[in-house]
């Protein structure tokens, strides 16, 4: 092999460059002062730009035509080939742009953030209405560039799940929106069910204490980690050994930041089992956004915000905060913590209502790209929906169709991960009880190292290798389905509402 | 113009190059996790390369002395003239170097980093011995290549403070030392002098708060800047609009980290005052290592540490301390941050001593490098030396010449520029109060507008268009003098000694 290794070497330049846009991201996000954004702004643009240009160069290209010749030989699973083959088909993708395209969509998606940014704020729909116009027409013409079968819509998709098209996903939501809203209903019947509130008061320091103790006993170190505070929680990874994640602390509600935590800790706990020989390789890297989502969720929702967890915890709570908890159970904290309501916020929904929320926007963003929704429609269809699915109606657009970020950036296509990453997760779970036996007796023991070293082995360390429908039916024997996660939401619904 | 404009562009990328870094050091400094450090280093070695490659290609010489033929009939002092002209100045002593030069220079640096830490940790100097002989050669062959007038030595110092040679330096330091020496022999004979201690178990949050207030009290804002802890106290610019600062906290030492954020707020300020409009190009940046510890001496020595700044803090110290300070005055807290005591680390010392700390510094690298004084010799001669200007002996080689960073990085040439620092400050003070009367009167007062316009106005503003002992003559009327230094200690060490 001649190409390969400087192939390697590419790659290892272009990590470099990203890894370190990371971190100029990452200290955006928590330390630095707002007045520098201006220039921040400057300082990632450019070295984005410098990756982008190696990886789209035609050197790249023929780099990358002669190692595939030299990989070709290799059996279908060599990483070797496997990240050939991940390489071509994202260059492929990004050759089918023009320039003047990749431009225009840059500058219309910064455009898109900040007109969303001003009329969430002042609840005006019509300031967003032309960029996201824009946003529109232009992922039209990505759609086209980069072909499709039915849809454009499913041109879209890869960006986040490779393998996935609208017919795929409909046939996963329609049953999924269904068996939700059912469940959801005959939760909202029980008004003779009484929940405890946790009370106020919640000191922050201590809030970060028991957040730190939470990440270090499900595996996250400090060694090699971080945890700060920043306004929306995040994970990210900075290098081979720099692991960063954040939460925001309410003195209202505990339970939201040592949630935040866990849920963090799992993105990270995926990143820290990918192979690390091919890190900063296509293979090196997650298999999918949905996949990575059922990684954190999987540690928020199955571990830390199971009933044996929350009841092995309660002392430490009461220790940490003696005065609001001390009337309260493991088991009034379980409920309050899994306690279901139609919310207007997607970012706040419980368990069984969050996938309505994304259910509605793959809906409506289908209905934007395909059938091209005229945009003033928008807010209604939006409530109207919501009154269908959750039974209730927002109030104003900033807790209606302005409250996401996502299609500000164009990230049509995103959303459906979300609501992926819970059957995932639970269809990982379901296979992870037939091997490890029940979970709920080694949460109890608070033994969480063959549960990491069973994800590690079957899903963290095989990288991109598997797409996430692959990996699925590799991991669990079968297809995809939303079988596991109804049935462990029944069962969740059923403990909490007795 | 055709060229000065491309060279403008040059200097904007490299300064998106460098101050990327600066954030990865920034990070690594105050965020990062210990397990991160290798792939950081090799992020950092990355962008700095990059930016090397382009101030020291063919093309960018090429652009430079084109931009010259456009500049060259503009006036001395027209910044775009000066901008070419620092450039020049710079590639041509970087060009000097061979790449293979250059090389070996990076590696033996590093080493000797490692091997310095080494050593100083286990107080074996053999450890750290033939890596600095390795360093010292290689400082020869540089100086052999930057060419020089009388002494080796000479052609190291312009990368710290151009214009002075150690003829210069002897000038100021032989007076200087001995008026020091005799200043502190003076101090230590009057042991029926004494000094209230201030206690310990001072809050690190409230040494944050009174920081913080400092700070702001200074012009140093946090809605461009952020304060936060390292394990040495650093300041670093990161963008127009991004000034960072550090301290640390002792719970036995309020004072300690009171006065670095005082000392790093004034490196701070002097980079909030460099001209904006030629940010990230020559002139835009600091006159000289020494003029920039001018300006954090200044704000430390000159007005936190005054008896009329710490008088008027003095209800704020009580009032988050009261247990340790109910019975301190504000003359006792100003007699105990001035006082005059021999000691053995560079860093701890006073206004005072410092200097003799730098000037032994001065003799010996001067020794090492002009002489080639053997370096079995170093630290018995370091000890002499200490027993004469400073009437004490280190125990052991930490607190001897294995103490500081600074030879380990090659900086040979760098330690004059402290103790400059304190002559500048002095002699600017004089000038200051020549300009707005009683710098006490405004202390006393708390009234520091003026006088951080005074300094943005004759030396902040004015870049890099002056080198340090041409803008001390501009500034204040007359060449560089110990005398102002002098002054102004004899009268602080009168007020703490009655």
């Amino acid at each position: 092999m001649q190409h390969y290794p400087k192939l390697l070497e590419t790659w290892h330049r272009v990590h470099l460059y990203s890894s370190s846009c990371s971190v100029l991201g990452w200290d955006q996000n928590c330390v630095m002062p707002p007045a520098a954004a201006a220039f921040r702004g400057e300082q990632i643009g450019f070295l984005s730009q410098l990756a982008h240009q190696e990886m789209s160069s035609d050197a790249y290209e023929t780099l990358l035509k002669k190692s595939f010749d030299e990989v070709a030989e290799l059996g279908s699973l060599d990483p070797r080939r496997r990240n050939v083959e991940r390489a071509l088909r994202l260059l492929k993708r990004e050759k089918s742009l023009s320039a003047e395209l990749v431009n225009d969509w840059s500058r219309a998606t910064v455009e898109g953030q900040t007109a969303w940014e001003e009329a969430k704020q002042k609840r005006d729909f019509s300031l967003f209405k032309k960029p996201l116009q824009k946003i529109i027409a232009l992922s039209l013409q990505r759609a086209e560039l980069f072909g499709y079968e039915k849809t454009p819509y499913d041109a879209l998709l890869p960006d986040y799940e490779w393998g996935f098209d609208s017919q795929k996903l409909d046939e996963i939501f329609v049953p999924l929106q269904a068996g939700l809203t059912a469940l959801l209903r005959s939760c909202q019947k029980r008004d003779d069910i009484s929940f405890r509130e946790l009370g106020t008061g919640f000191s922050p320091a201590l809030q970060e204490q028991l957040g730190r103790e939470l990440a270090l006993s499900l595996g996250f170190g400090f060694d090699d980690g971080v945890l700060l505070t920043s306004s929306h929680p995040f994970s990210t990874t900075l290098g081979p050994r720099d692991f960063r994640i954040t939460t925001r602390y309410s003195e209202k509600d505990f339970l939201s930041s040592f949630s935040a935590v866990a849920h963090e800790v799992g993105h990270s706990l995926y990143e820290r089992g990918l192979p690390q020989e091919y890190l900063g390789q296509p293979v090196g890297s997650a298999s999918s956004a949905g996949i990575h989502e059922s990684q954190s969720l999987f540690w928020e929702k199955r571990i830390a915000q199971s009933q044996p967890f929350l009841k092995a915890w309660t002392s430490k709570f009461r220790q940490a905060f003696p005065e609001q908890l001390a009337k309260l159970s493991g088991d009034d904290l379980y409920r309050q913590a899994n306690r279901v309501r139609s919310s207007l916020i997607r970012v706040d929904a419980d368990e069984v209502s969050y996938s309505l929320h994304i259910i509605i926007r793959y809906e409506l963003e289908k209905a934007l790209i395909n059938e091209r929704l005229p945009l003033d429609e928008l807010p209604q269809l939006w409530n109207e929906k919501y009154q269908s699915y959750l039974g209730i109606t927002p109030s104003h657009l900033g807790e209606g169709c302005l409250q996401d970020i996502h299609w500000s950036c164009g990230s049509f296509g995103y959303f459906p991960s979300y609501a992926l990453g819970h059957l995932f997760s639970a269809q990982f779970a379901e296979a992870m009880e037939k091997d490890l036996g029940s979970l709920d007796r080694r949460i109890e023991a608070q033994d969480f190292g063959r549960i990491r070293q069973w994800l590690k082995d079957k899903i963290h360390s095989r990288g991109a290798s598997f797409d996430s429908q692959d990996l699925i039916r590799e991991v669990s024997g079968r297809e995809l389905s939303i079988e596991p996660f109804m049935i462990y939401l029944q069962q969740k619904v059923g403990t909490v509402y007795q």
